[in-house]
């Protein structure tokens, strides 16, 4: 089996630790005598002749560090299934052959997907069509129910918690009330993290509607209390109870702009409590950037779990952290099935604990 | 002169620094054997009987770490000057009539106020009306003319570098334009140096009034060289030539709420180049913080420096920085003289040398 | 059970997270009416009368960011055990005495004991002769069996790893081999976590007696590969193969100033490869700074649960991290059972295929 | 004059900040249409057939943010001067001669040399034999007398105060003297401007022999004013009065491994105030790393201003930043005369009157 050559490619959104997914990979096939070849932005590198090139460990050893990715990543391409004949899902046909061509072409016994909900759909087509794939999670919202723990989250919490602290220091000068929007359409893991470890006043999330007068009602209570100032971190999919955010998209494949939550919150909580408020969206602030020690050696062992399922010919797998260990699940069984905040679980009433509103 | 009780306040936004100011001032006056009475929320703890307390060195010792400012600071409050007889701008004489009552409740022999244009005006007034004050500057933006370098402004561009290091791995794995919005309503300096030291492709600064066509002709040329990503950085002041912005309040005192030229430049790039663009507006993220090295030592030797004009009763002057000294001014001739970027300089001129696109 | 006032205190070395356990135990019991009193410099507060502090909600909001303890803390002080009648360690009959006066006078109900071996051993003495503790556990070296997880240890790990960033680029510039010494005594996690995440060549671990000979070949196997320089991330407590270092104190109580291994292999090296090296020792810069959000998020949650414990009435538990969720465990299974690197584990063998060498 | 070839090295230690020079050289010579020839490894590529690569825009466009350079330096190497006939320093002939065959086969028209006094010493020999040099100061200590500001010396500072910040919360937790040994040879500009930043007690630097005693007693007369730590800032070139180090090598070329000052403090001050101290010795970790927002900018103006010099044809020239603009000066000049802490100046005022230390 020595000599053989993999493909590697990132899809979806970028996020932070992808390269030490690249890392790993490239590393452990060297140690196996492998050579891997990496597709740059995603399926699209892989029609013909290929956009690709060999990636060698003296280069990848640098890229640890480095947020975003090398390989390059594509949102919503042409690899995006479509609802076909008897309403199922799939890629065309035209277009599967043209990746099978350059897979043919280029020699590669087996491709590694690093992607969400949408790459890793389409991931389960080429092996379904018999190309052997292995898939490695990546959703910076941490959703995904089959792993424990996803690279890129803690480098995005931390950045919440950075700002938090930012504005820590700005709200309390101008006794202002401070809005925070942060990602998570579905789950709002880094609200609920970001929140805690950033000392938030209330926290609304997607998985808990809430009630703007019961917001004001705690902001003020604070003031009572002698805080000169309170912060509110907002998930973008957060709503108000009865008025849930309406997500144009929930295949998780594209990315979806809502609607400015935290602006909303910022004026409705401005006008319930006769505070100045002052909104700040952090957006891209949340992916790019180095990241974290925990998502360096996380998407490092995801890497080399990739290549040592190729090795023991387990296709078809998706690898997974459960039990403080990396192991692996059928890619079929990972797909789609959130994890989301329990609104009655230990995080959210530690927060509770602390004085943190909810709006519920 | 010993024994002697010196007041200090903050007004205005606030600014990284601040606290080493205070630190500068209560360590300088210790030495001398005087205290340090700190007034709260700038010129508003002025009222009867004063929202007050003695600073002691031991506690002001950890501050200068600190982002904001412990003091607390206001905008835009009730000493802000109103236009009366014969159109001069004064601050109510009942309103002066209560802030004497306490400053000489309180035995204040002299005030220290840090801020900008609006607070160094109200300073003036009550130097004028016979109250001995002394001025240290605080400007973001650096935009005063009387100073060669203000504190916080360090801290601001590293927020603005930081930000576009982020931007630049999200951008180059999408191979997409982002934008950054930054602070400078008048003058365009955070833009300018944060852009160069980030890397930027193009700023836009309220100095150099732009083109959308050139801009978006500076993004084709780069692609065609082979770059995947630019960064373009938007002083919030900014304006397409011959649509300038409305600026609503040039008096420098309140926050102005400026029209989000950074989305509209993320639409009209997007419409120019058909490339994706998103923009990033950093707010109040630039103020908050802990404060840089280069403004903590700044803050400090301001402080040093007002107490030591106080010691000398040189009262109406401005603690100044020139020559890499610091030193002072008189108030009166300091405020309002703005210092904005020169479009023929050195500084714009290698910006333009490292392929810096302007839109002039 | 409303109104009841419960002890805190620090045991020990400082770690970066003992003030977010600080805010959850001060958070909780605020919402139970109860009051906490904060005992000075670990137990040494406990003498007569007390030097402690009601801590207020209000106050502690803003310690999260902190690193350190605001309660200081004490390593080998007079509550240290010592040999008695019989073999076994106690702390001695008037020092216990002394304690109780001062907790009984204070109206103390039950005492929270955060700390390490020797400080949970204090404490289990405290609940043995009728006084109801909850120990939390503090270990920055993440050694202990009994918790999945420890405060501090991601915190000390990404300092490691931001200090191996900046020694690759100055390493890389120069062609030379770098050596950093990092925490570990008697478990190698802060090195192997941090080495892996940090790009390291090679890592010492106390686990894994090493060959000086073997770490030259694979520096040198490097260079033939065309890498310009390299990093070995040691463990204080590593040693040679055959050498293994005589670690004065295995009580874990107090600290102990090891032999300058780092120093040692840097000469070495130097010695078997004809290389420049240089030799970077943490030390300290470990313990202190801001806790990561991961940090101060568990800190807060532990803290949390030991309120709950009080309220369950639960004594002589410790709390612990097990399945992703705070539980507990009685003390006395707790102490001294050390959790090490597995040799042959998923992670060391992680490292190995990203071709870093143990040296074994 | 379009189409010329120019050269670029860097020599002596690394400091961060040399990347932003290469982009400024590489960039404003794209702009003229010119080829940058960078040498690897100082003067040391410069043998032939020379070690050198052609620096792309596009490819330098990513490095203003890396820490070292990526041209690699040497340090004391074979262009090292020796004092030959009649005590003169000269670098031999028979080297010299390859270096011009290598810079003649290259079409080289004229060598850009960015390092410290030995680095501009040899790049004088290059213009004094004829061949057109520009000089780029590079000197992490700032003690340059002939440029106001230096890249790499913000940065350093900045380490510093980092630093600084973490050592306060563990001495704090421990009520411990913490010391910190930082770099400054001749010069103490980074303990100074670190040690006020980073709100040391005391500071100890080569321009002010210190008196242990002194020291201590500062120390203890802190304790009594109720601070729970102090921290000593020591830079690795001070030494007590009469005592002064043996500075091996003042030519500035080399790198000299001076004795340890910073553990001998530690154990004095441990011994005259019976407290618990302990020694941090920052080394490389100073140097390395992603440069601060200044640096980055003035290495962009040193690199650009050194294409405009050779533009101009003003040969023999060291770019220089003087009066907040960058200009130039001739080599000559240049080298050799240091830039001082004056003891009797306003920034050692200044900290003296923020109770500062100098043990003088």
């Amino acid at each position: 089996m020595s000599g053989q050559k993999i493909g590697l490619l990132n899809g979806g959104g970028d996020c932070p630790g992808l390269n030490a997914v690249t890392h790993g990979v490239v590393g452990a096939a060297k140690k196996l005598g492998w050579d891997v070849i990496g597709f740059r932005d995603g399926f699209e590198g892989l029609f013909p002749p290929g956009d690709c090139k060999l990636l060698k460990a003296e280069k990848t050893a640098g890229i640890l560090k480095l947020g975003g990715t090398i390989l390059g990543t594509t949102n919503r391409g042409s690899f995006s299934s479509k609802v076909g004949e008897g309403g199922i899902r799939k890629i065309p046909a035209e277009i599967m052959a043209q990746a099978r061509e350059t897979l043919e072409a280029q020699g590669i016994s087996a491709l590694v997907c690093v992607g969400g909900d949408g790459t890793l759909t389409t991931a389960l087509q080429f092996q379904d069509e018999g190309f052997p794939v292995i898939g490695v999670p990546k959703t910076i919202d941490n959703d995904l129910r089959a792993t424990a723990m996803t690279f890129g989250f803690d480098s995005a919490t931390q950045v919440v918690v950075d700002s938090l602290d930012r504005l820590h220091t700005t709200a309390s000068s101008h006794k202002r009330v401070m809005i925070l929007e942060v990602m998570g359409r579905h789950a709002g893991w880094i609200a609920l993290y970001g929140g805690i470890g950033g000392g938030a006043s209330a926290i609304l999330l997607p998985e808990i509607p809430f009630d703007y007068q019961k917001v004001a009602n705690a902001i003020l209570e604070r003031e009572e209390h002698g805080f000169r100032s309170s912060l509110i971190v907002v998930s973008e999919g957060a709503a108000p109870a009865g008025e849930a955010q309406v997500i144009a998209d929930a295949s998780g494949q594209g990315e979806v702009r809502l609607g400015g939550i935290g602006e909303q919150v910022a004026d409705k909580i401005s006008e319930l409590t006769g505070k100045e408020t002052r909104c700040t969206t952090l957006g891209h602030l949340q992916r790019g950037g180095s990241p974290t020690s925990l998502d360096r050696v996380l998407g490092t062992r995801f890497g080399v779990k990739a290549v040592k399922l190729i090795e023991e010919k387990r296709f078809g797998r998706m690898v997974s952290y459960q039990q403080y260990h990396v192991g692996s699940v059928p890619i079929k069984e990972a797909v789609s099935e959130l994890n989301l905040v329990d609104p009655e679980g230990e995080l959210v009433d530690t927060a509770k604990s602390v004085g943190i509103c909810f709006g519920d």
